[in-house]
């Protein structure tokens, strides 16, 4: 029988732990701070950075919602980057992805101080994560999400054959670092890949990031696989995952609903990772 | 029929066109520079830093061999960086691992500046590779050497099944950032993978990088597949690889012998890759 992963729940417990870490900073006078930048009025994007603003303020946080206008300047972003680079009140700092066309993502990605790169989007933290190395440092919030789901729902993901459908670098790539460095054997496919269920069949773990309604059927799956549905559709209205979920949980052993599956996970993980980035910061 | 890949072949041709860019900068009054810093006496280091120091020098370009003591501080490695760092003499910087024991080696590779870093293994170089950013960067020589073999002798590797056998952060790891970057679909296996051969089997290119003498047989290799032997190990004074060549022959369409395959590469990609950083250093 499968079961059902509820994000929802890992989410709360989570987000207990870490207003508790939260409270306990503030006795000893140190407050969390996180600015989220807003770019434009992307519907989804303006709802999002809401509430990442709203769950760090409830957290008792300094929390500031950023915005600018669709239009603004690269140079005037770099700039407020740079502000908050310096500002010692702030710890993380959120550019709210995607951003306008005329702007340079990478260039401002790379602008944010690695020690507040609260996103993990960062070159150089993302090199660490894929050398694997010892230390301190922030990783994407989404990724580090669902590794905290597989953990609650898993014994080890030592030796476990997992497929990653989809290779964006602010899910696939950090969460197969992730997996990699945990003995798991990964393989990402893509569009580009001739025999996607050669690799989906085998996968102990699925993972589908490819941002396409109900493009994973029963038949694609190894029955009693773990199966972690990143996408977000909207359809007539109702959200629903890249996994047809009706379908696959007839052979899935575990698998996350859309919405409350992973989704839950990404904002909590955020605020999780702001705290981190504060006690790094007292230790440096 | 099998094609052996003959690296000496496109190292020569590689070495040809780096003599041809070295002098056109010399012609322009400039001078590519590069540090081979040994520590130690370990043979196989003492050998491979000696014919890369050569080799510069036979180029053409100002070549320096930096010697410490097996028992030298990490201070005084970290002292001697930071002074090539600053030194507008020196265009690359190269420390040749493993190190002893004493030494922290992340520290170390990590304080090379990330524009004079020839092996490409400073985290923020290898995280713009494995984001894929655009620019320029330095790469894992090796890896980016068995890039040039595989374009010499396939016609393109988009779609293209990738097995790496390893997943080392000198080789493995880059080599499989690459191959993402290039569309095809790669999985690291490691000692932690229960079913090797379900991927091995698979792989139109199988990479092995195992450390271990004549690893792979024939049973384990799809017919026609390209396989690379990055192994190098001593047997009765003889070099062998990591894939059993004589066996494996028998039913690749194209193999690296060892010695005379991916070997010959890493030095010829080293020396493109310290007139790589020479002329990046005139764009910036």
């Amino acid at each position: 029988m499968v079961n059902i992963i509820d994000g929802h729940n890992i989410a709360d417990k989570l987000n207990i732990e870490t207003k508790n870490r939260v409270d306990e900073l503030k006795k000893k006078g140190i407050l969390p701070g996180i600015v989220v930048i807003l770019i434009g009025e992307n519907p989804a994007s303006v709802l999002y950075t809401r509430m990442k603003q709203q769950t760090a303020a409830k957290m008792g946080m300094h929390s500031v919602l950023k915005k600018f206008p669709e239009d603004v300047s690269q140079d005037e972003v770099l700039a407020a980057i740079q502000e908050y680079n310096e500002d010692p009140t702030v710890n993380a700092i959120l550019v709210q992805l995607p951003l306008p066309k005329h702007l340079n993502q990478t260039e401002i990605i790379e602008a944010i101080d690695p020690k507040k790169d609260v996103d993990g989007f960062n070159s150089s933290n993302v090199g660490k994560l894929y050398n694997n190395e010892k230390g301190n440092y922030p990783v994407s919030c989404t990724s580090r999400g669902i590794m905290t789901l597989l953990h609650a729902y898993l014994d080890q993901l030592e030796g476990k054959n997992v497929t990653i459908i989809g290779r964006s670098i602010l899910v696939s790539r950090p969460l197969q670092s992730l997996l990699i460095n945990e003995n798991a054997t990964v393989t990402m496919v893509s569009l580009h890949t001739d025999n996607i269920d050669y690799y989906t069949k085998h996968a102990d773990i699925l993972v589908v990031a490819a941002g396409k309604p109900n493009l994973i059927k029963k038949e694609q799956v190894k029955p009693g696989a773990t199966v972690i549905d990143v996408g977000i559709n909207k359809i007539n209205k109702h959200l629903v995952g890249d996994v047809d979920f009706d379908d696959v949980k007839e052979v899935a052993g575990f698998i996350t609903p859309v919405p409350g599956g992973v989704g839950p996970m990404t904002i909590a993980t955020l605020m999780q990772q702001t705290v981190d980035l504060t006690e790094w910061s007292l230790i440096d």
